[in-house]
């Protein structure tokens, strides 16, 4: 199984980093392979946190040179076409784990929500967009841990029946 | 002047038909070109409004036919590369306007932000992501007409440095 | 009509700049509106000389400003993913005209065929490639002018029947 | 090392098929990742070949289901962008080998000699493209084997001094 996980290549505090670490951690646990947007921030802590306990790592990268993988991506994915490979991160997860809410992640959210693929949230809140009666944060699982996040994510990623 | 106009194509009340006609027209009043994703709902209804002054209208397809642009785009672009086409609708624009809010709106919405392309909303409320500390509804400009979100994403458009 | 002109942005001699700017000029006594990657070389050649005769030009930018266009492009596109823009260009036009071969000419040549999308050569011989059984020599459509070049282009895009 | 194999889906004679396959066995002995489309025909050759070795592979799918992958690929990146997709195949290896040389192949040939990412070819010939003085067939490493075209691909992966 492959999960997505999405945060800040530039987090506002430290907390962010450690839990994207906790995650990618938990995931490698559960034999679980990372893929994640391949740089530094929460993306570099989810991969050492996956390394750390033997995990597999996947990084979509923006540019155009592996080299600019964070150091504890495996398997760097270099697609050239900058923003455009969010869609990528999110579409190649079985469900999606958001740590914290930069605007790049509430694209990625997004982007999965409209696809129909499970996103949980752990520390994303408060996050809601009801202009056409759709609360997000009810679309949202909330997590409240990063191993409470990985069941999650997992358990939703089994559900799914489209995949 | 280009501005990219954003909105379902399947919107849940006909009052953002209506909104996202009246943007159309606005807009061609005032000699700027609109673009948008080219399909139908609020993309139908804003090149609709467009040319019903005399304005120019730009659709950029997700599919391999121009055939599926509505009928009053005039350049159709044909991407062929689905959603990953939405960045480009929010790029062209010198400023977006939001038309109601569902999730591919909102993902158009936090590119914009993301890159700093100035952001007017019309009936999006309420929308706040502050995961990390920024409001988004602080950060989009609200409007209740389309001519006033006309004459706000002129104005910011014009304000840029950066393009 | 809307057709794409194709060719390299540091074209090996003046000799094809010259030819991209004849293109340019036969397209827009047709009325027909150039679609093309936007930058220098060929693709300002074409450009520049569309505009000279009043016509209409679409460049489809790699990158993520509009101010990376040439001056000659009324319509900029910003896709902000590098190479991948270059299927936009081919599949934005009802036919292709190719001007020199480069590389990058090379390949959106090659996604022309495979997508049966008309292509017409202007001095991009000898090319061949027959690895398959298909001779791509014999699937281009020679021109010896600009102004032939335009009216085979012309007629091929009238002739498909999935436009 | 990952190095990328391309080829059709449905090539027109089974040898392809063959050398596929070998391409991917001699590549599993040497340790080294495939990357590919991820579909079928050549694609799904390299992977059964690279599989029945112990080997890893790596589809990049076109798609927006992860189960269009053939039943080889390890780890199905899922790019919902079409023809795009083309580019991240041939960015991700550190050397491409072509085998056979249809239109799409012919296209991926193109962006690796662009990018200068080298290339062999496995019955490629003949190629040929020199409307700008460069000859194709001479920027192509040939090879008569697949053992012969996983050691030269290796060989000029490990020479490049951009990645």
């Amino acid at each position: 199984m492959i999960i997505a996980v999405i945060g800040s290549s530039n987090p506002p505090h430290s907390e962010l980093i450690e839990l994207g670490e906790g995650v990618g951690r938990e995931l490698a646990r559960h034999g679980v392979t990372v893929v994640c947007g391949g740089l530094s921030g929460v993306m570099e802590a989810v991969c050492r946190g996956a390394k750390s306990e033997g995990g597999s790592t996947i990084g979509i990268l923006p540019g155009r040179q592996s080299t600019e993988a964070n150091r504890y991506v495996d398997i760097p994915i270099v697609t050239t076409m900058g923003y455009s490979r969010n869609v990528i991160v999110v579409h190649t997860g079985a469900s999606v784990i958001a740590v914290g809410g930069a605007f790049g992640t509430l694209c990625e959210i997004a982007y999965a929500l409209d696809a129909r693929i499970p996103v949980v949230g752990l520390n994303t809140w408060p996050l809601t967009a009801t202009g056409e009666g759709t609360p997000i944060q009810d679309r949202i699982i909330r997590a409240d841990s990063p191993a409470d996040a990985v069941e999650k994510a997992i358990a939703a990623a089994r559900s799914r029946t489209d995949n």
